[in-house]
């Protein structure tokens, strides 16, 4: 377990080092089909090769003329002149026109010979072969003249410039049906570590999935660069030296991931080093998370060796390594996504280290709010809940309360939610959501009755679904306003009942006909997480169970096999018991039926919603409670989801 | 020419009958990779198929203990633990542990059975066979609980989630190696009109590239749609009818563009009406530009005939086409890409027709200026130039000066630049560019120094590079301050000289020796355009000839042949010299020797800067102003460019 790292550099002196040792600009040139073109850097300066227009066209439909044949003429007094043909679009007028005649003409014909403007279709009428002129027109009006756009040799498109229809098209209307653009640096991507299983693959005890191959994969496609996932590197000194110099050659840059600190990770720095000169040239990032970087320079090819875990990994390639392969690919400016954002509440940083601090972004009042994200770095969660992180300089200690932040986004396709749902897992939820008018990105977190409350009392939801029950008054979610000293701060949306129950297989094997059931030897339960209004719910009955055997709660659920076993939602609960890893649960009857499991009913509970009180103006929460109240949701639901009615109540709003 | 226009619609309207007419909804699913899964769209819910962590694990390195054996140890009052082996990552440990036994564990090794803790490795102390151990922990201490994170059944992804590195690594975390995603709907694009030929074929007199073919193409790929582009439709009705009725099986979507309008967009009309029922159901809409827009629906394929105009093209496809692939393709929420923006002046709209105005952005002071871009919508240049556009509904009249409008981009991959220059065309600004320490992103349009200057009092421009000489003054650029209005608004900052001079092939064939040569029968000219320094130059050069003559400089110049040919650069004008198209022109000398050209030196003319004075502070204004100044600049600037000199003077800010 011993570690070598070497003197430990902030990650601008990386990024400085890095520059000392490697060129890093664009690997080539390569041309292009405009329709492959899309998102491609342009890698020179590109002229026009024609004159744009290529000939004087009309810019109207009208009368070719002599424009000193227009002179004087009005609406009164027409000046008359000899129709002597048409020109149309796509050839050449075949005839000149001479004083005292004119051509008809398209939008975008050719002028003829002898002409010099264009009247409008509206200011003539045509009579026979002759042509009434009301309106005068000016020498040029309404033509567009050959050049007038773009001549020969003038620069239409920068070296750098990122192309999109609006380039794409001037390209085409200049004749270009290739395009000299950036070549994309070809990078090899390894995953490393003796715990890593292929995803698609069977999971062998002790071992995990590689969750990094694919996704910094494809953070590599977004900085425009051509990766290449070689699987996971070998776990030998020779074996890992010779995957590594194999690749040496075929790609512009080497980047892996994993075993960088403890045991392999001296084993990684050993063949980096080894791979040629100059060698490893970064061994430790002074930045939490991500210390055991690694960086060597193999002759002029870049070889990185990011952290295992995917929240590390994805923090220290966007801030380290993205801009790196960036301007590699041609990008002239690297611009990481950012957004601006207040923190809820002071957070303490890593002191003396620059710190990443994973968050999640919540709208209220016009602004965002930036959660740190729950979880360790190791947690696959972290980075599935996080838009993006704060970027704290080692110089700063804490971050105060409503102070502002730069967020960092983990892709430029990520979008900030507008709804930010946490609380009790209820598949009505989507139902609801997808009878609004206007649809709109939703986050829903899963944490539980107790995990959304503490969230609206952090601000960090907007809406919070709970069904806790008050054991001394008896009553459902009202209590908990003021529980949770969020009197005057929120108010309650009422929801609508959904059926609990004991759910066990079809045919009930275990005999199970009761919650007592459970302190039986052969049988192993599911729990729910701490919170949950289920889990609240279930130990509810454990206290009566407990109160009936005169037996003290811990007591009780020591014995219970399987009680720490936590499931987040209804739907894992269920599928726990069909898949035989548990013989009892409970879960809403919506799941037993979906899952085809035998459903003991218990209770009908409330589930209500909980929404901050200034929030409730806030459209897509406007469009959520109009929703409940309407006639359509309240038929609908119990149509679709089995044990589930709503009332005359549901969508009424009651405050403590 | 006669035209069919019936009732015209709106926008909204259209879009009303299209969802009235067809279903837009995704048009499948299919698995792919998750190395292929980078920005497409989940198609389901995605629950966890394993428990996450799979087992419980170390979160760090230290040694795995039962937590009683450690409670009351102390810094001075170890606890000392038998070392019974150790857990590796990727293996489950052979051993159990009993009271009074530890193991070394790594981070993310399974915990061996009987320890419910680990203790941190900065606590301990390794000696022999024994572990000390300085501090307590509690039970689950450092422990990442089995299934903790998800646990089978947990829904991880919701539908309509767009994937990138992050969804991927939750994917690829557990266990996921394809993912259902929707089909990309797949469009069928034609251009049309009698006068287009492909890009990369010679252009025959009276025709133009086909711009809209690449540029729509790129424009479906960007809302995730799968376009394929057919080519040129055929010019007659049966031919047109047998294309179009050939691709309606294989298609989801048929858009063609051009020939909307006179003569052929009857025939479209006619064969869009004939392919099947319903047919035609919206012919024209109420918007300016865009009004041709015909939408017919052939059982359930939608067939959109856009306008030709790149411009009008690029513009309803975003407002009307957009929306509708991009629900097709399974995005959730539509959401076009926009900012916030001010008018500068006042803008009269298309009354009562809504009215969509391309738009050049500029950044000042904080704020985003919208500039309506000059040009007609035939013009290549007012895509090429126009970041998006302003949508004004038909009952606004006008926009006042310093209104808020919001701009729709043309492109999710469109930036705002950082610094706009408008004004002479010069190689060297490029140059300067290139020396800024941080890149930025630069819209450089040529418009001449008379452009550039107008450009700068409607504020539009960051920087004018100008070289107009003061007849009266015989002073270069500094009296146009006064002359433009712009005392007390904008300074001058000194640039550098370059020499101008008359450029003919090389061997000289007309023997052309002075200006006074252009006169000559067999001597064409290229001239540049109206406003630049060069013309204003030439303009003044003629003058004299003109005096000479005794003759006006209006009848001179109508004996010039070329005259009114006219370049918007230097290199257009050498080209068209070196390719034979003129005679005489007049350039800097770097394109003359840059194209091997014969050069006779007229004048060595002052280039300078004009910059607004409340831009000076602008960043990237400053790094300019720095550049100028410094002494590598002016080393390097001669040795670049043949005849430019910089002097002491260069980079010095003057003000009238």
């Amino acid at each position: 377990m011993a570690k070598i790292f070497h003197t430990l550099v902030s990650v601008e002196e990386a990024a400085k080092i890095i520059e000392n040792r490697v060129q890093i600009s664009p690997v080539g040139e390569e041309y292009v089909s405009l329709f492959e073109a899309w998102g491609r850097i342009i890698s020179q300066d590109l002229l026009s090769e024609i004159d744009s227009p290529p000939f004087d066209r009309s810019e109207v439909d009208g009368y070719a003329v002599l424009s000193t044949d227009t002179f004087g003429a009005e609406e009164d007094n027409p000046k008359i002149l000899n129709l002597v043909g048409s020109s149309e679009v796509g050839t050449l007028p075949k005839k000149d026109i001479k004083v005292g005649e004119c051509m008809r003409i398209a939008t975008g014909a050719p002028i003829p010979k002898g002409a010099d403007a264009v009247v409008m279709v509206e200011y003539t009428k045509e009579v026979g072969g002759k042509v009434y002129i009301y309106r005068p027109v000016v020498p040029g009006e309404n033509v567009s003249q050959a050049g007038s756009d773009y001549v020969i040799g003038d620069i239409f498109l920068k070296k750098g410039t990122v192309l999109t229809g609006r380039e794409i098209a001037s390209l085409a209307a200049l004749g270009y049906n290739r395009v000299p653009v950036f070549k994309k640096p070809k990078v090899a991507l390894f995953s490393s570590g003796n715990e890593l299983t292929l995803p698609g693959n069977p999971l062998e005890p002790g071992k995990i999935y590689d969750a990094n191959g694919p996704a910094i994969f494809s953070m590599i496609k977004e900085c425009g660069c051509e990766p290449k996932f070689m699987g996971i590197l070998p776990d030998t000194f020779e074996r890992m030296y010779y995957v590594l110099k194999g690749v040496l050659e075929d790609f512009d840059v080497i980047i892996t991931s994993g075993s960088t600190s403890a045991g392999l990770g001296d084993l990684m720095y050993k063949v980096f080093d080894s791979l040629g000169s100059p060698g490893v040239i970064v061994h430790g990032l002074k930045v939490k998370p991500g210390k055991p970087t690694i960086i060597a320079v193999i002759g002029e090819k870049l070889v990185i060796g990011l952290p295992g875990f995917p929240v590390s990994a994805s923090m220290i390639f966007t801030i380290l390594v993205k801009p790196v392969l960036m301007k590699m690919a041609g990008f002239d400016r690297i611009e990481l996504r950012k957004v601006d954002a207040i923190v809820p509440f002071k957070i303490t940083t890593g002191r003396g280290r620059r710190t990443l601090i994973p968050v999640s972004l919540v709208e209220s009042g016009g602004r965002l709010i930036a959660y740190p994200t729950p979880g360790s770095s190791g947690t696959v969660s972290t980075l599935n809940y996080s838009e993006g992180f704060i970027d704290v300089p080692e110089n700063v200690e804490f971050i105060e309360e409503n102070e502002k932040v730069e967020v960092k986004l983990f892709s430029e396709k990520i979008s900030v939610p507008d709804l930010v749902f946490i609380g009790s897992h209820c598949p009505a939820i989507d139902f609801i959501l997808s009878m609004f008018k206007r649809k709109c990105a939703t986050k829903i977190i899963n944490l539980g009755s107790m995990g959304g409350l503490n969230a609206i009392k952090r601000r960090e939801a907007d809406i919070c679904g709970v069904h806790l029950l008050d054991e001394e008054k008896m009553e459902y979610n009202f209590p908990f306003i003021e529980k949770f000293s969020l009197k005057g701060k929120a108010v309650l949306v009422k929801g609508y009942k959904r059926r609990q129950g004991i759910v066990t297989l079809k045919d009930n094997p275990k005999n199970i006909s009761s919650v007592e059931d459970i302190l039986r030897n052969d049988v192993q339960i599911v729990n729910r997480n701490k919170g949950s209004g289920t889990r609240t719910y279930f130990d509810h009955l454990l206290k009566q169970v407990a109160e009936k055997n005169n037996e003290d709660l811990q007591t009780l659920v020591k014995r219970i096999r399987g009680y720490t076993y936590e499931a987040k939602t209804h739907s894992a609960v269920a599928l726990a018991v069909l898949q035989g890893r548990a013989d009892f649960g409970i879960c809403i009857e919506y799941y037993a039926r979906k899952y085809g499991l035998n459903f003991i009913p218990l209770v009908d509970e409330e589930y209500d919603f909980i929404i901050l009180k200034d929030r409730l103006e806030k459209t897509y929460i406007k469009e959520f409670i109009q929703v409940l109240n309407s006639d359509e949701f309240k038929t609908k639901l119990s149509e679709t989801f089995q044990g589930y009615h709503a009332g005359s109540g549901t969508g009424k709003i009651l405050e403590p």
